[in-house]
């Protein structure tokens, strides 16, 4: 199941049945005084192992660095260009092609690498029209936070080493989290960081949005479990259908 | 308030007191049987030009294409790369900002530009930090449109030639609507339209995603109002408090 | 004769027979006291209405930014880079033959335009070799201005805001010009500015190229007139004949 | 040590004392029967962390993909335009420049990134001059080779999945080699494959360059000990003295 | 005289006192039976050592590859992009400028040169503001060229292989001339290949542009006198005045 | 043989029978007191000239300009970017495939050029797979020079204005060789010069790696004629065997 661990024979046979490869992309960036700066890498890790269980699927090496552009100047934080997430993801992706794979699915942790995927994925659309390209982060969870969430969000779609996504590592990697330190830091966020940019520190010196202490494995849970639901579910129906 | 239609010597002396460029962006894009291809174009026009008159501003000539990925397909439709936008939209910026602008605002009328405008204002705001760049998308619209749409909307972002649009242009340019060929054509949109490069033809033959014959004026002009007076309030706060 | 205030199924007919696609580009850029930033634009527009007229053609939205590298320090000068001009030309050329277009016509209205016309012209040359690409900049009026021009040109191949042009605004679109501004402003031009990069500034203040008190309308009729001609042979001659 | 299992906080912390960030290096790539395609990862990952306890480094996540040219039509292979891996290398130098580093080790276990690597270090030499960037590829190592290698080596500088590279693994990472299934193939490599673009499949199949039986955890640590050293000795000297 | 025929001491001492560069740039590109593919490196480069004398300039090694779209499909032709010649020019310019240059002369033998030439010395206004960059094509030989030609010009600003190129060669290089098999090949230039991508096979098989025959080197001389006389006056004149 | 002096009908004819192309490259480069800056370009002409007799090639117009990053800042050293030096000669490349050779052999008198070069091959690989491309840089003089040195190598790729290069001229281009300007100066080159980006003034002062004064014609003979053979051998043998 783990890409990179099989040799060369044995990938050779498994890619005849097996047809799905899934990368994980996070990022290193602040998460907070509970949370490590890999916190994303770890869920999407996490995410893309549960889920290769249910769609027969392959899981690539982590690809750990991000577009981290909001928080790139709080301590530890490492930032790509776009374009270079773009160009490695699109150089992963026509491999993967040329391999035989039929789908890949990037199973994202970190919100701010949305835009990079959407375009990769839009470039294999072109060069490897055969290949199914997914960009999935934790669908369908907006809804399902709603459902579980105590505290109102900061923000209709930031969320960060907060109650939600506290939660997520609460369930899938709690040896990562320090609940001790687990504090609660709701910032104004300004209308127009909607609308212009706008780096956090400016809002937030802790860089977590909303009260991480409300955090329960449960919650992550059922958010997660939701998310990789509906993975499983878009992955395996047809196409456009 | 027109900036082409002013000559040099009166835009110096403009440029002292009104700070405040606005660029309408718009496409040249499928709309349906009832709207023209450059609806979006009429529509963000429209709107910085009352804009303008709020912020004492400047409206630059719209820039008439843009980003049309999920619709390129259709008869009419011109389409730009990101890249190609982007770097634009960054010369017109630099440009503004050695001419004494403060304040650069892209007043967008179509969904598809978004990545491309808050790319460029990430440019610009390393290469122009003193300027204030700002990427709108009728601010505030989807709660607005909750308050007035008879019909359910047919994606939680994508709005196109619907009850919703067209209400814009019949409160905008009237003139440009034919309301007696406004069809009813709600789209069933894939699930993985989210999360997987999707055009459009897929799922609809007529680019309307909903009833158009719902639209009126009293509509768009509910919505409207509250967009351009929500673009006044966050231009004219101070930058991120 | 609109591009884009035609709706999407009109086009679609239309294009089976129009099939040549013209596209107004000019700039916003000085031109003295007596006409707008926008002259450029005004005039490619008009240019293109009146070809369109004669070659049963379609014109595309105004691209009303150029590049405008000589006067680009000047009040209200907006410039492009010519890799930014290529890159959004290509793709709309590329939009027109996907749409079935057979002839893409540029009409260009500013000159400092040509470099990036030509060059995206080769570009679709490769890309779209059935497409015919003209770059078109008032092709013949250099002879004819000969025959009206009371002063003497300037530069050979340099004019701006001058006799010559504020003609053709007086012919096209008059209400653009205010003559009780125009002025006599003959720069000296270095012999060198056709060797060495040379922001006019250097040579004036006004960014008027001569005598623009003498232009009459019936100069500009005269001129536009051939030039419109010439236009309409050479995009109707068999190609390379 | 490892960089992203810590948080933001400490990070900030002991960035203050500890100024080298190692970043592990390696691809995904064909290695014969007995080992894994990560082998490169496992290996630069392993070094890193020795390397790092030695100089009081902190080891940034592995960048999994490397350029893998020469063998990108194996069976598992993935390979990275160098154009990408050198934008992605060159915006982690700089996160780590901002974040206060002096030292950029980058601790490859790939010749293949090689040349993406010292270019990188170039770019960063200019835009980050007080940054120290270093590109280590088992600095010593053809000498140490030649005093423990029983087999003559199948080329002056590839080795690959041979008695050499099975003997790293063996060392730092026995449980991902299975010696069992450990052959010898050692090829006819072509004179030109230096001097042509010469894919490996054109002399082997299996991808291993010599006799794997031969490895032992010995002579793995005989070399890599000492690369190691001179990896500390390398980054503790003066620079350029 | 010669850049690249001194050594490092002894240019260290030159560029004290002799602070212009000269750098020959013409192309490899079919001309007609009687004149070889490097004619244009030729002319540039004996035009270059010629100017050289008198502005006590430093002549630098030709650039023998240029920008040859037109003739492209010629035997023997060779061309670049644009892109890589304006890079490569850009560079030089740099170097130039970093070893204590203040003029940089481009001596251009090929007329395809002129985009990337101007383009070139644009980008190093910006970057190299106190360098001054000169692109050089025969100046003032349009007017020079009328005083001696016999035949009409095949087109006015194309001139190839003709009368007057090779008059040039007779005068600066007849040993590289062939006047046995010079030709009368005048052909008929479309209006078009003004205004369209017109490769030059469409409208000459030879290449050839004109009456060969009539070349003499005394023409080649009046015209190349002038030219260099105006090279010049426009390097020791003061820039922009 | 020399491509450029031959006219367009005579290459037309040549390229049916001869399909190898040589492209002397070496670089504008200090090279000590004794030899000129263009050391390099001499060098690659004329071991160019003496493989075309050997293999029936045809010689390029020689690249004078080459990737000189380590001696950049001595002085009369010029330097490319490796983008611009891959894109020309990727460039030419094309050409030459067109033309209808088969055979597109680099003859690299510059060690700094290489990794352009290889990148340049890949390229080529892919957009022309049927063209060999070849790129050479003494091929076996490692050893040969050990046959016959008597001073030992400052490092063991680096060879500059040395024993070694001093004779490669004395033996090809004694004219532009002052051997009694030639001295001894044996640097100490740091171990870290290896590994992070090292200019070479923090050195050298001279930019002579070594006893030049030991240079004579026969060791430079010994190792030229055994390169050219080597290149023979390796452009005649199948692709591949």
């Amino acid at each position: 199941m783990e890409f990179q661990y099989q040799n060369s024979y044995e990938i050779e046979e498994k890619i005849k049945t097996c047809k799905v490869a899934l990368l994980p992309i996070g990022a290193v960036e602040a998460h907070g005084p509970h949370l490590p700066l890999g916190t994303d890498n770890i869920l999407a890790e996490s995410v893309a192992r549960r889920l290769a269980e249910q769609v027969n699927g392959l899981v690539l090496p982590t690809l750990p660095y991000g577009q981290v552009w909001s928080l790139r100047n709080f301590p530890g934080s490492i930032t790509l260009k776009n374009e270079s997430l773009i160009s490695i993801l699109v150089d992963i992706g026509e491999s993967l092609y040329k391999q035989g794979f039929t789908t890949f699915a990037m199973i994202n942790g970190h919100l701010g690498n949305g835009t990079a995927l959407k375009e990769a994925a839009r470039v294999l659309f072109e060069t490897c029209p055969e290949l199914r390209v997914f960009y999935f982060f934790y669908p369908g969870m907006n809804q399902a936070a709603e459902d579980v969430r105590e505290t109102k969000s900061a923000h209709n779609t930031y969320f960060h080493a907060c109650e939600i996504e506290t939660s997520y590592m609460l369930y899938l990697a709690p040896d990562f989290v320090d609940m001790d330190k687990a504090i609660t830091d709701i910032p104004e966020i300004p209308a127009n960081a909607d609308v212009t940019p706008t780096p956090w520190e400016t809002f937030t010196k802790s860089a977590v949005l909303g009260d991480a202490k409300l955090a329960t494995s449960e919650k992550g849970k059922y958010i997660i479990d939701i998310a990789i639901e509906n993975m499983v579910r878009l992955l395996t129906e047809k196409a456009s259908s």
